[in-house]
């Protein structure tokens, strides 16, 4: 086990009803006027808004609000927000709503006490101060709820890029799963595989001796099989939707992903698919994470026969992959290129993006690091 | 699943000689001058103390100590500590050492600041405000480096109580395995035995789609069961002390424990063992849990079941609590209560003290309600 540090300071308040704490914790942790930051849609439609409104009517809190964020959240509307956070004096930002509104409530902090531009901290400048961030969560996937990351697209060139720091790890994140019974079941589904794969990603580790945090992993990852395909059965399954809820959370503040390498080149690849066809990133995990297993299971395949054992009850790697990949088809992910929009002749762009962009130099590095050929070779598999 | 809140704001710093960062965090986390509190013995032998200190020293900190934490920590030395830290102006009080250490570190860091007697706390007043607290942990066991809790035991008619609250939960804390190394196999094996009652005490619930959970505390139990073994082979394995060293920690913050009712009927058994032989708390576990599993299983056969199969590899619940049983004889603890000095003519004064102290008008509740029969046939069990 490799040394490290891990440090969670946010307050999870999880369960039925708990969207109406959100005045009082926003008091709890300082908080005397906010930005509400939101999408629109459901989060109105549902009331959920509404209720989180007369929660910081109670508490005696004044707010300003901005929806309008949108999957894969720009940052034309984060400018926006940090305009209002200065122009209103607000000491308090509250996401309603996803990773993208999480996301982007994020940034929104980071740049309203920040002189510069905010799109510094999405080239690499840490985030240390922040507005304080609080989080009513509308859908287990990202783990945004309890990261100190963000990530952001910047709408001259289309730049997708992450910025980290203890500044923005949320104060506080309300965790109700009856707010996600109103999801439909693809996006639900494409929520599961998320953090699957952020299970996955954290389980694909060159480092040796981590005995607890393999057998922490295996058990979100069995949840995860188990509370899955009830929700898609039932969408209204409280009980599934709580323990996909807690399972999300713990998959991402990685206290099961200490002292170990990690992975990360699953989402790096499809990374490319979702800038290109503008496809969910969880369907496009799906289509991609079962073709880079299959090519790189070969660099420790006793890691993936131990994941097809213990998780899927199967005896070899590649049946243990199979069993996710079917598990996935289950739950009606996709599982080719096709179905995401996608072109064999758009490969060389695909890996040349993949390769070269982001500062890379022909390479990506995790689990096992990959050159053009062997890039071009998965997505070709996906085929 | 029931509605829960989880806070853990504890910064875990956690590897080899991470304990040169003691200095830094001290200053990170705002102190300024420092009591370093610790038992004796082993801490200073081992050059750990001095290590600590030079660590203080480079960082610019002054610090006072105060040696001499027992097993069971007492009251008299809270009262010299609390002494020790008005006078000499200090703001962070800094335990070195196991449990003991930590609990009656926080119970200085709670007395300095109060106006009453510091034994209020340990009489149901929570602790709202403390001096912050850090500690360098030497033993995996009692998982107070991560909690809100602290035991006490008062010199006048011996009482033993516990106190609580966000004031005293550390604000780091340095988690090196090499530092455990030096601990003699049967304190080891208490440690071990301590880690798997507080995974015990979680799992025995009535609360009902707790798949989440039950996965995580059965990970936290096989890595045990796997884990400990090695360390009771090889003192010097680093790498299966480190994996004690984080499932100790993760068993007792609560993240496995959380949105389902709790036991800790075995907890409370086995304190009427420690209290009338000074046994250690672990071996009172050890011959306490089998016996106490054994009475109550078939309150919920279908839950000791699924642990014998998941954890243990046995099908049926008594052959699980057997194994269990049997893997703690395996790594030297106790089995019967003449092991822990114990005779059968104590039992009514056992099951006195435990349905008749603390408050108790007959019974102790958790998993299953026990009244004074219950309790006399299952320390009989124990013979």
């Amino acid at each position: 086990m490799e040394n490290f540090t891990f440090y969670s300071p946010t307050k999870f308040v999880f369960g039925k009803g708990t969207e109406a704490q959100a005045g009082s914790l926003v008091k709890a942790f300082g908080g005397s006027k906010v930005l509400i930051h939101y999408g629109g849609g459901s989060v109105v439609r549902s009331g959920l808004l509404d209720r989180v409104k007369a929660s910081l009517d109670e508490a005696g809190i004044p707010y300003a609000e901005l929806g309008g964020v949108k999957p894969n959240p720009r940052s034309g509307l984060v400018y926006e927000g940090i305009d209002i956070c200065r122009k209103e004096g607000i000491d308090f930002v509250l996401a309603v709503g996803g990773g993208s509104s999480i996301d982007s409530s994020k940034a929104i902090a980071a740049g309203a006490v920040y002189d510069g531009d905010f799109w510094d901290f999405y080239c690499g400048k840490p985030i240390d101060k922040a507005l304080p961030v609080g989080t009513v969560l509308t859908i287990a996937a990202a783990g945004s709820e309890g990261s100190g990351d963000s990530v952001i697209t910047k709408e001259e060139g289309m730049y997708k890029r992450g910025a980290s720091g203890e500044g923005i790890r949320p104060r506080f994140s309300i965790l109700n799963p009856e707010l996600t019974q109103t999801l439909p079941p693809y996006q639900t589904a494409c929520g599961i595989t998320d953090i699957m794969a952020h299970l996955y990603e954290r389980y694909l580790t060159n480092s040796k001796d981590v005995e607890v945090t393999d057998r922490l992993i295996e058990a979100l990852l069995i949840t995860m099989k188990n509370e899955g395909p009830k929700v898609i059965a039932d969408p209204n399954d409280y009980e599934a939707r709580a323990n996909i809820m807690w399972a999300g959370t713990m998959a991402h503040t990685n206290s099961c992903g200490v002292g170990r390498s990690q992975d990360w080149n699953s989402h790096n690849i499809e990374h490319e698919l979702s800038a290109l066809y503008d496809c969910a990133h969880g369907a496009g995990l799906a289509v991609t994470m079962p073709a880079v297993f299959k090519y790189v299971m070969n660099h420790d395949i006793a890691r993936f026969e131990q994941a097809a054992k213990r998780v899927w009850g199967v005896e070899t790697a590649e049946e243990g992959i199979d069993a996710f990949k079917n598990f996935l088809i289950s739950i009606g992910m996709p599982s080719t290129l096709g179905e995401l929009g996608g072109k064999e002749e758009d490969i060389p762009t695909l890996v040349k993006n993949l390769c070269y962009g982001d500062g890379r130099t022909g390479t990506i590095s995790g689990f096992v690091t990959l050159n053009e050929d062997d890039c071009t070779k998965i997505y070709q598999a996906m085929l």
